[in-house]
């Protein structure tokens, strides 16, 4: 790794705020580009070519190199760390999370957010309108799975924070933004205060 | 690792497929036991007590451990192996396409070949039937970035094999399944056979 660190973010994301927060927490620094997604400015050919063919932030640069994909991002800066497990089963069961936040979160909890908070539910298309029962139903059963995981547990996995944390802290903690109500799910309310009262923690605005 | 792997699954799964592969290509021996997902057998108390709380399989159990989400059971199996790059950004970067594959890919490549070739077109619900052109063209686009990023490529991450490959092999190869054209996309054609050639490979039906 080298010690020119670039995110390309728009830092509202909570996919963003995962790699600041890693960085943060292990104490790196980063230099931050925005990028304002409502313009549409990670899909012009500039940004297509020279920083990810797929259109989508965060973008981590490291020297000449990137890495999309949030999760990959934060692994990139973790590796090594005492953020990412030594014992075989909890290294995978931390990435069991950061996929599991990645397929049954994210597209729901994240979606919803994006849809109340930035979009604005009068302008979503039909299509969009028609999601909103269903994606609320899957992002309440994905917080109830995280309530139920927590419950006597301090930590995702094993007994200290892990990337498994950050990914799901990231949208979690905002998830009232899309309408999710966290006062039903006080295991998560005690986890988010705990991750929250790390050292090195950095809030999604700063 | 204990010798006594067992993958809780249902067989014509691409993501139980992933687990199988990543076995066979490094040798280890697998307990199977199948579940009918058409019949709801991975949504019994009995299953989500035991295997997996979100109801979905696969899952790999290691003794009494259970790693569920597909692309964390490969790297379970893989961990310390040449299937996982020992270089930190090649490492992270085959994570990017597997965090990719679950989120761009999967939802769509898939999702479409399950709709067409298992549930039938004729029995989706109204709000599946109107996703499905976005699904298309989003599954599309998966596919056309695969074949960007494989034009002079031999695999998806440095120049050997990788989960990468494992991962995007189980629901591309069978993308027509799903109504998707192979034929539109000649390097991840040529990539299809260079996985299937590789020492130990097993296909789907095995």
């Amino acid at each position: 790794m080298t010690e020119q660190l670039i995110l390309h973010e728009y830092s509202a994301s909570g996919n963003c705020y995962k790699v600041r927060l890693t960085a943060a927490l292990l104490g790196l620094p980063l230099e931050r580009r925005e990028y304002d997604i409502m313009k549409g400015e990670t899909r012009t050919p500039d940004f297509l070519a020279k920083v990810n063919a797929n259109g989508r932030i965060p973008v981590l640069q490291d020297g000449g190199r990137f890495i999309p994909e949030s999760n990959a991002a934060c692994f990139y800066l973790a590796d090594g760390s005492p953020l990412i497990p030594e014992e075989r089963f909890d290294r995978s069961d931390m990435l069991r999370w950061m996929f599991w936040e990645q397929y049954n979160h994210e597209p729901n909890v994240a979606t919803m957010r994006f849809w109340v908070a930035f979009v604005g539910q009068e302008n979503l298309s039909d299509e969009q309108r028609a999601l909103i029962p269903a994606k609320r139903k899957a992002g309440d059963a994905a917080l109830k799975l995280m309530d139920e995981h927590l419950a006597g547990r301090a930590f995702f996995v094993g007994d200290r924070l892990s990337l498994a944390d950050i990914a799901l802290y990231a949208y979690t903690h905002v998830a009232g933004e899309g309408g999710f109500a966290l006062s039903d799910y006080p295991a998560v309310q005690a986890w988010l205060k705990r991750v929250a009262g790390q050292p090195g923690f950095v809030a999604m605005q700063d």
